[in-house]
């Protein structure tokens, strides 16, 4: 193939964390080599993570959010084409087809949607699908006004342009011009909301009860489950329903949204007297859009101004799957450690790929945002001709619930752990964060979970006010070194009274589960 | 020997950490077995580590920093003696002299010291030598009136009560009649200082130049080396430099303490005019008692109202040493990995012994809470039936400096690197706290050290104000797993805006190191 400015170029589907991840590495491993990215939308190299607190109001520019912005990615040697979808992959041609649409905001048809002004294949040496993932809304009424789901810095924008007085949000500059900004207008004008829905009880859910808490809204939030957090446990899960509860926020637990309602849709909502309600009748079709008005559950209905829905997300694997790439655990990309899928010189990374869990050795789905950058980081290296392995995950992830910091990593489901080959013990205990005498000392709950008969750890939990969410890398760690529950117990961590006791509580932890396992 | 009851006992050498961990666990483990503990002052486990927040006034009871008080002990079923102090051990005999001392505080001969009232001998079945260390102030002139060294609760309450304004603290009080009631009255009734001296720029200098600026007391710290805390390495002792300069501390470094001086010891200190000075001839003895007025250093002499000597610990193993049992590193106890001396059935652990570095599997001394802790609770549960490994140690500490956290762990001074047979390289970085664009993201700065051949992870450090020192605990496991640096890098370390950035800091050092060796 000549040297690598003669090889056909290194194309990345997708211009979030992990596409330009690899971008960037292949391009400092591989000066020469070209590198194309093809984003659909506007926006490049932003946070997910960081839209509950621009909803919040702590952080005020959509754009600081933003990684990189396309001038930096630009400066980097690296050519990036916003506006292009990817629709198909052809590995036996090694190409791809590219829909460019038209970036002048104007020209969208009647529904909205871009138009696309043209259609090209451009060729590849390597690929890599970053396509991420998007958000779940199995719900009837999601497309009504008033309706957000976060995953998308537009949704941000408008969210809070609705939250603010009217006009004081200037549609055409929030967000330097990236966003929608008829979508941001709709909301601008409008006189704020008083009262909130937020349709599932996961990090999205959580954040975003804390975010709109703080705007002074009445904020409902429904969870089909007993539990919020699920993925962190039972411990985390009460410890964070006691705190929202303690701050204002009403949950409605094992309480299932069945539809987003508008006022015409359902009796007694959006309407000030008998007369002028309108009756859905039982199996009647009832417009999905239109104006929102209320949530109906199954412990009935409440009314409320807008309704934010986090019930999870799935990867954006369709693309793959239709060029007969492998597809593995919850139809993520099939990859190896080199985050090589299937087929020749094809690779994926993040949000749409799987990766193997560091406690089971599985090929296993958790999209988060390290594992992102890491794989894509690790997947440049390699096309730029150092060869890198991706990493493992654990799956290790921290949220804030007000003021109460959550932490998890591993496994901690006994269900999960036992589909994979282990016999689980766990123990929780609740331990100070500081000397008992050293003011600010706040209870820490520690959940470890072990194998019963080798003592391996194999995940933890951690909640508490007082620097708790970064303890969870002691464990995250422990599990990287494949410790066991008595290693753990004798790690040398820090003690100094204004940081942490004696025994920090990840280590009374260690300490009792050892006494359960063995 | 029969049955547990009627073994000799175990006897227990001191009454502070890792003596009454000992005791508490053997109890747990062997009910029915006799355990007493000699002590020889008042106190029973107290907390050195939070005596410079007593002093600062930000804990007010000088009991709450007791983890047990001696009824507490009692309840646990162990013969608790305070005012004994154990003088000579008979490995050969079984036995051990015992000194037991007048309670009464008026009891004291002239000198001020207890008098022995008792002299006996006890036998034991196993024996824990748990005698702590003392700390070093080789100074002339460390005996004035108006110098502390904060290593026992009486020097902490003495200063505390200098202090306060005069008639504010009771001495008869304090420390609910623990303390030294004579002692502290010479300086309760004192107009409070306005300057101090601080010699030495370890932990106790650093804690206590914040506890003393907090007084709004007139701070010189005094460290013979260049760098503040070097066992924290260059970059961790910059760093505090310049908070303790930036809090108006006055730091003096490079500059040795030679001589603690009274007003008549010297030239133009607490005199008013020349007629009055009194002057010291060249090699002319100098009273070393008497009323500070001036400390004496190789930059000339500063006038301050009070000092505070930290230049360091050495282990109490001159009773083990005198009973021919082998002494170690630095003097101090030599123990094997259950703890045990060369004595049969003689064990150490704490602060008078060694202790196995997890890195160099060396026997190495460094004296620190949880070490000592940890070892004593170990041997007890040997000693009851249930034998235990004391754990490896690797020097992990963390240190509030004002705003700054700082931790370190295992090796980062390179010429012990290279004597435990590495070939060390080591990365410094400074990399934020939170996601850039979250409120509260600090800098922090952090060193890895790794052995260049095989890439294994050698120690670390981290300085910085968010959070910063319970992330040293992820370098801590590390080092407890024996991970490489590249093994480090890829950990699935926790991400989420408001605690860390996608790249936790200790990442960003893993990924730049990896690229240093190999």
């Amino acid at each position: 193939m000549g040297t690598s400015g003669d090889r056909d170029p290194f194309v990345v589907i997708g211009g979030d964390a992990a596409g330009l991840s690899a971008a960037s590495k292949c391009k400092r491993e591989a000066p020469d080599r070209e590198v194309i990215v093809f984003e659909k939308g506007e926006w490049v190299s932003y946070a997910h993570c960081g839209m509950p607190y621009y909803v919040k109001g702590e952080v005020d520019d959509l754009l600081s959010m933003t990684t990189l912005s396309p001038d930096d990615v630009h400066d980097r040697g690296i050519d990036l084409r916003r506006n292009h979808e990817v629709t198909a992959i052809d590995p036996q041609r090694r190409t791809v087809t590219v829909e460019r649409y038209d970036t002048d905001a104007t020209a969208t048809d009647e529904s909205g949607a871009s138009t696309t002004t043209e259609t090209f294949e451009q060729s590849y040496g390597d690929l890599l699908i970053a396509t991420g993932a998007r958000a779940l809304a199995p719900i009837d009424g999601v497309e009504r006004d008033g309706v957000f789901t976060l995953h998308h810095m537009d949704s941000a924008a408008a969210l809070r342009a609705f939250l603010e007085q009217p006009g004081s949000v200037d549609p055409a500059t929030v967000g330097n011009g990236y966003t929608d900004e008829a979508y941001v207008r709709q909301y601008a004008e409008r006189e704020p909301p008083a009262s909130a829905a937020i349709v599932g009880g996961g990090y999205v859910g959580v954040e975003t009860a804390e975010a709109l808490a703080a705007w002074g809204l009445d904020v409902h939030l429904f969870q089909r489950g007993d539990s919020l957090l699920p993925p962190f446990g039972e411990a985390v899960g009460s410890a964070v329903a006691a705190e929202l509860r303690e701050q204002g926020v009403e949950l409605h637990l094992g309480c299932e949204v069945t539809g987003l309602v508008g006022p015409s849709g359902t009796t007694d909502v959006g309407t000030t007297g008998g007369d002028e309600e309108t009756v859905s009748g039982d199996g009647e079709a009832v417009d999905s859009e239109g104006e929102l008005a209320a949530v109906a559950h199954t412990e009935g209905e409440t009314a409320v101004d807008l309704a934010v829905v986090g019930v999870g997300v799935r990867p954006n694997a369709e693309l793959a799957a239709e060029a007969g790439i492998e597809t593995a655990a919850k139809g993520a990309v099939a990859v190896d450690d080199y985050g090589r899928t299937s087929a020749p010189d094809v690779y994926a990374a993040g949000d749409c790929a799987v990766a193997e869990h560091v406690v089971t050795g599985e090929r296993t789905w958790v999209p988060l945002g390290l594992t992102a950058n890491r794989a894509g980081r690790a997947v440049g290296a390699t096309v730029g001709g150092n060869p890198t392995r991706t990493g493992g995950i654990a799956g290790t992830a921290v949220v804030k619930a007000f003021e109460q910091e959550c932490g998890r990593t591993g496994i901690l489901d006994h269900d999960a752990a036992r589909e994979a080959g282990f016999d689980p013990v766990s123990e929780t205990v609740t331990a100070g964060s500081r000397s008992g005498y050293y003011p600010g000392s706040a209870e820490t709950t520690v959940t470890l979970c072990a194998d019963r008969q080798t003592g391996k750890l194999l995940g933890g939990s951690i909640v508490g006010t007082d620097r708790a969410a970064v303890r969870i890398d002691t464990v995250a760690t422990a599990l990287e070194g494949g410790l066991t529950v008595s290693e753990l117990e004798r790690a040398d961590l820090a003690y100094a009274p204004p940081f942490s006791p004696v025994w920090d509580p990840v280590l009374v932890a260690a300490k009792v589960l050892a006494g359960s396992v063995e």
